[in-house]
């Protein structure tokens, strides 16, 4: 607990709360011109953030942070130059706000439709990425929403001085003031405080690895966008095209093995498996991935130097390396059962020719998205066209999958009358 | 706490949870199938509901539950019927299930819509009224979700039997076996039980007072749809058209005084003041109207004998009666600023004929539904359009105002490819 009598996340929560009112009411040309003031302060003041992202690296490294956190925490004059490029492209996208969705005229005369509003304030709790803050900045103010922003520690100044530029001009360009609001305390218990602040903030979202989704979860008493948990398969039916199989299946593990949407369980029906394993076996082999077989599958991938037993944990695991499990399946049924204990409710993906299975598959397996011939990799919010994403929600509730400006809304009913009356 | 190793609750949410797999997929003319065995067994049922309600309410009378109370657990014949109707009037409307919403080709050629699908598993906790039990089970079934179903005590038995009438039409319609369950204890501990069944239950609904709704939105670990509660506010700008704004205000507080979109404070801009206050008083107290006003209204209302001064903490409550608070407001600032303070987000109303006031009403009024020159008595799924509800909701997230079908599903990703890859 803080020995003030209010934390400072309550208290900037409280703040940016009052902002809120006057940003959902903003118009789009308004909250544009802001995002450009936003992009064009950090290409200006890059000399700024380097000279204070450069020794919290060098503190970080010190500090035994590893080599692939101490990529993402550092900026360049590139980085920085693609942040305010990513900025300036949130503002080219349309504003959700205000839009009116299905207005209908009823029996009585009675328009009605839903009108798009922001969800009021988002609080965002992230890990040591600085590109993060000016990212969920940027989303938040383009849908009406203010933000309150907490940092992982070991980047901490980093997101400091990049948020301070994005409020001086927010701020600067008219927007109210306190719409974005940075928490300066590394103190742990001001994430408990921002948790605890359902009164101030409508929405947290947790941007990191699984034990902060879990305790963001746990203690926090307002919503929670959870996902960036990934256990994704890849299913290869007894009809599959194996030539299209292929590419699908080393692009969902190989393009970026360290993110969610990756590949981590290939499963193989076994009328395909003794032609399918042995030769996806030995590509993976030559794109570095060692495989995790089941017995059948072993047998069938022989002597693959990269072909190594499954551990029944195994197919829990989110590997985010050059890894995956292989577990040959009898059936569809065996598949979708397979994927219904193991998946985590992110990507799954069948190649198939048949159109029942195709049908089957889209209908039953339960995730934020199903793909039929193509890639898990493709999960993400520009590829589904929504321009940006804050991340990819896994639950059912409000918005699934790539969270982009308008899953960042809600809306109200708007109802226009002529006096009439309900009898 | 229970003192079996497995609550009831969780027990039967076990059970509804994998029930709801396979409901998640039944197609549309099984469910309704499902529906109409429902309303039939009612029908033929008849005797037996009453041979239980008829003696349950004399218990209920002896334990001296209120006369208003009493008759929302009564059943005759003629509710029995009605409730039948409203069956098939559910499975009447269109399923969401399965729809494919806003379908896109993307350039490379990937189509990506958004398939709606069930949220899974649903909890109602609701008060003494039978019939929420068959409301509340058939809109869960035909949008393809499971239901546990608490109901309050007094009306225990009568819930009871009408859930154990509809579990058994489903099952003998060939629907999944527990997808409708009822919790039998009357224990209290069962609802803590029910509302820490986050991995059984999607979504819980509480269906009653304010103090039921405090107690699931404070104890549970799921989420939870509220509402039900409104202050809602009918405000007469300047420049409304007076003979319009009458009929609105007595439709919206004396239509149907106990529900939630009735009509709590009346806000009169001063400039219409003079005319409008001594006539809507009056005509107010002809219908029984108690109208709480503030200094200046009541010096306006004159002599009138339904007129009584307003205590500052009246413009906080939701009457549920013939009363009403009325205060006069110096400009449409003032109007959503008192709404803004006192408003809970359910209804909220302007009369005008003034373009710019009603525009600036529908953007910046914050509630779940908006009107210009019409009744907040319209806020009901069914005026909406969405034939059916399962209550109104207050909060941003997922859904706001009427809950209906479409309200209880959720939605996944669905890609068609043909071998696309993301370089």
């Amino acid at each position: 607990m803080t020995t003030t009598a209010q934390s400072e996340a309550v208290e900037r929560a409280t703040r940016v709360r009052e902002a809120s009112r006057r940003l959902a009411t903003t118009p789009a040309d308004r909250k544009n011109a802001a995002l450009e003031a936003i992009a064009a302060a950090l290409e200006a003041q890059t000399d700024t953030i380097l000279a204070i992202n450069g020794p919290e690296l060098e503190r970080a490294e010190a500090n035994g942070v590893a080599g692939s956190f101490l990529d993402r925490m550092a900026l360049t004059p590139e980085r920085i130059a693609s942040i305010a490029g990513d900025v300036r492209a949130v503002a080219d996208l349309p504003d959700p706000v205000g839009q009116i969705e299905e207005l209908q005229t009823r029996p009585n005369g009675l328009q009605v439709g839903r009108m798009r509003v922001p969800l009021g304030v988002i609080g965002a709790i992230y890990e040591s990425r600085p590109n993060v803050t000016i990212d969920i900045a940027s989303i938040c103010l383009k849908s009406g929403n203010g933000v309150l922003l907490r940092s992982g520690s070991d980047a901490h100044a980093s997101s400091a001085v990049l948020a301070a530029i994005a409020a001086r001009a927010v701020e600067e360009a008219g927007l109210p003031a306190h719409a974005v609001e940075f928490i300066q305390s590394t103190d742990r218990a001001e994430v408990g405080e921002m948790l605890r602040a359902a009164d101030q903030i409508d929405l947290v979202i947790p941007r990191g690895g699984a034990d902060l989704i879990r305790r963001v979860r746990d203690e926090a008493t307002m919503p929670v966008i959870t996902g960036g948990i990934g256990v994704c398969h890849t299913y290869i039916d007894a009809d599959a095209d194996l030539e299209m199989a292929e590419p699908i299946v080393v692009n969902a593990k190989t393009q970026r093995p360290s993110v969610c949407n990756a590949m981590d369980t290939l499963l193989v029906h076994r009328d395909v498996a003794a032609e399918f394993v042995p030769h996806i076996t030995r590509v993976l082999g030559e794109r570095g991935v060692t495989v995790h077989a089941d017995a059948r599958a072993g047998a069938l991938a022989g002597e693959a130097p990269n072909a190594v037993p499954v551990e029944d944990e195994d197919y829990d695991r989110e590997w985010l390396s050059l890894d995956c499990s292989l577990r040959i399946v009898d059936s569809l049924d065996d598949a979708l059962a397979h994927i219904e204990t193991h998946g985590s409710g992110h990507s799954e993906a069948i190649v198939s020719d048949s159109y029942a299975s195709a049908q089957r598959f889209l209908r039953e397996a339960d995730a934020s998205a199903v793909f039929v011939n193509a890639s898990t990799y493709f999960n993400d919010g520009a590829q589904f066209g929504l321009g940006c994403e804050v991340g990819i929600s896994t639950g059912k509730m409000h918005a699934r999958g790539p969270m982009g400006l308008r899953e960042l809304t809600s809306y109200k009913w708007v109802v226009l009358g002529r006096g009439q009356i309900r009898t």
